[in-house]
């Protein structure tokens, strides 16, 4: 048997344009097997918090993950300022690579579907969490991820009506335009707590690197879902302490939610459940309809993992198939000074 | 300021040429002098040890660094059995990117570079810790790296007569190949001792994955330095307890080592002298003719990241620049929504 030494390169554009053809809904629904499958054999996969470079103005994070056969990572940033020259707060990219040979069998943008992955993370908790007849939810913060999270919550859970709240009016003009075109029902608010104000699910996704306080614990309702998803770096907050101490708090991977999520706030030995335990069946979800459940979402590398499978199956099923040569290509892997040795002078663009 | 969403791609048969065109002798003059740069202001760097995830066949590793304007990381596996399948034992590839932003700035190839880059820094150490005479080395271990430690010790440290040494003859001879065609001489042994005996300069660098001693304190002769560069992984070592025991031994970043390097059989208090301060001149190397000195190389992430700055240089010198699309363009930063609204489908290569 020989193994190829090209890799298969998925862009930005590219993803995109095979999202679009797919259809948001097949995306999200297909994407959501995908992890709902791994998420539920969870202690089969090598896991570690992911490293973090924090700098003046962001982070840099390695967010690595394996099982027998395949090995991911995923490089992501955030850099709240960023807009200002013209780049996106969170950019991503990501490998999958096979475990037996260590060859990256795939490069792909992650920056569109880390969006994605996110509110398909957040739909797989809310499934479980969420009151069965939710038709309601809060969106707080409608940034780049906002049109996300609200249409996979429409098509995958049956949200019909959203409630819009940004401190920018122009984030929230940008979100009802897309919303609308895709036929979704939206009313704006003037505050986070007019907005909250007796839906079935709040979801919190903004983008400062503070601890802000978005949900106080008088915005909280009986019943309330809360899924959220801004607080994800240490100094990151979104939800006031005590919102987490009267609720059942649901975690990813709690040695990194401990460190990133808004459960920061708390003792080391705060009361969480890792989602998976009630994806397999060992824990329950929500155990009635008026408890107050948080999933304190921070993303974890095996949601990357369940992206980066589902992007490559895609690609064969729409007969993509772009190759890069990350890897030499050697005739004798043995001997890879020829690459030096044989290397002629290329032609210069312009000399 | 708009900063480009674009990277900057060097693919492996690219790289292969540029360092064609280049010639060897000043592409290990120029990344010889970048990397001491980066060593000398190491108390710069965040650096931590790199996170490894271990299966049967292999290992696959992330190497991130940074200071306060660039961080890199390199993604690279070990899997001793791949020459089967007829991939590289090491494959490798790494990013540059802007931490004011968390921009990738150049995706490249590192699986040649990285032999490039490990052979400079053999002799970054040598030029400290081995004789200043020094003109014959022994080299243990004449596979894909074998060339590239050969060349980098003849053009920077002025060795004229290696002493070849493979369990596998097909390999010495592919090396001789290469190195007769360079006019540099060599000399073929029946065994490791029978190659070291009399040498000025030892470099061990075999591949198995197994606690070999490829180097007994019998093999040691006084005045002789030993560049110990295929022990790099927990339980992989080449050199006997008692050749570390009787030398001053050198490391590039201690909690790494301790870990991965020949000093993983030593105990965690073992003493050893980073390189870093031999270089910043906080710490003598060789202090006299008769001393054995060893460098312990395990491969540290400030390599990579002083060849990834290197080979983006070196491609501004020589007019390359192909660009792939690993983050997305977008009009307006905070709408990342329009990638997929306005997704056109594709035409489909083979429909």
């Amino acid at each position: 048997v020989i193994a190829t030494a090209s890799t298969q390169f998925l862009g930005a554009e590219r993803v995109g344009a095979m999202i679009g053809r797919a259809g948001l809904p097949a995306t999200f629904h297909t994407l959501l097997r995908y992890m709902e499958e791994d998420f539920r054999r969870w202690p089969e996969f090598d896991k570690s918090a992911r490293t973090a470079a924090h700098s003046r103005d962001g982070v840099i994070e390695l967010m690595p993950v394996a099982d027998d056969s395949l090995y991911a990572f995923k490089y992501v940033n955030g850099h709240p300022r960023n807009h200002r020259v013209g780049l996106s707060t969170v950019m991503a990219f990501g490998v999958l690579a096979d475990v037996a040979t260590g060859m990256p069998q795939l490069l792909s943008e992650l920056t569109l579907t880390t969006a994605l992955r996110t509110a398909v993370a957040s739909v797989m908790a809310a499934r479980v969490l969420a009151r069965p007849d939710s038709r309601t939810m809060a969106l707080i913060g409608n940034g780049a991820q906002s049109e996300f999270q609200a249409l996979a919550f429409h098509h995958l859970l049956g949200i019909e009506t959203l409630h819009l709240y940004d401190i920018d009016p122009a984030a929230t003009r940008k979100l009802e335009g897309h919303l609308h075109a895709r036929g979704v029902k939206t009313l704006r608010f003037a505050s986070a707590a007019d907005a909250v104000r007796g839906v079935d699910i709040v979801t919190t996704v903004t983008a400062d690197k503070t601890n802000a306080t978005i949900l106080t614990p008088a915005m909280v309702e009986p019943g309330m879902h809360i899924n959220g998803v801004g607080g994800d770096c240490p100094g990151k907050t979104e939800l006031h302490a005590d919102v987490l101490r009267s609720a059942r708090v649901f975690v990813e991977y709690a040695p990194q939610t401990r460190v990133e999520g808004d459960i920061q706030q708390l003792p080391a030995d705060f009361p969480v459940t890792e989602l998976w335990q009630v994806l397999a069946g060992h824990a329950a979800g929500r155990v009635s309809p008026e408890e107050v459940t948080v999933f304190d979402s921070v993303g974890f590398a095996l949601e990357d993992y369940s992206a980066l499978r589902f992007l490559r199956d895609l690609a064969v099923e729409q007969g993509v198939d772009e190759r890069i040569s990350l890897i030499p290509a050697l005739d004798d892997p043995k001997d890879l000074f020829r690459l030096v040795a044989c290397a002629q002078p290329l032609v210069r663009a312009a000399a």
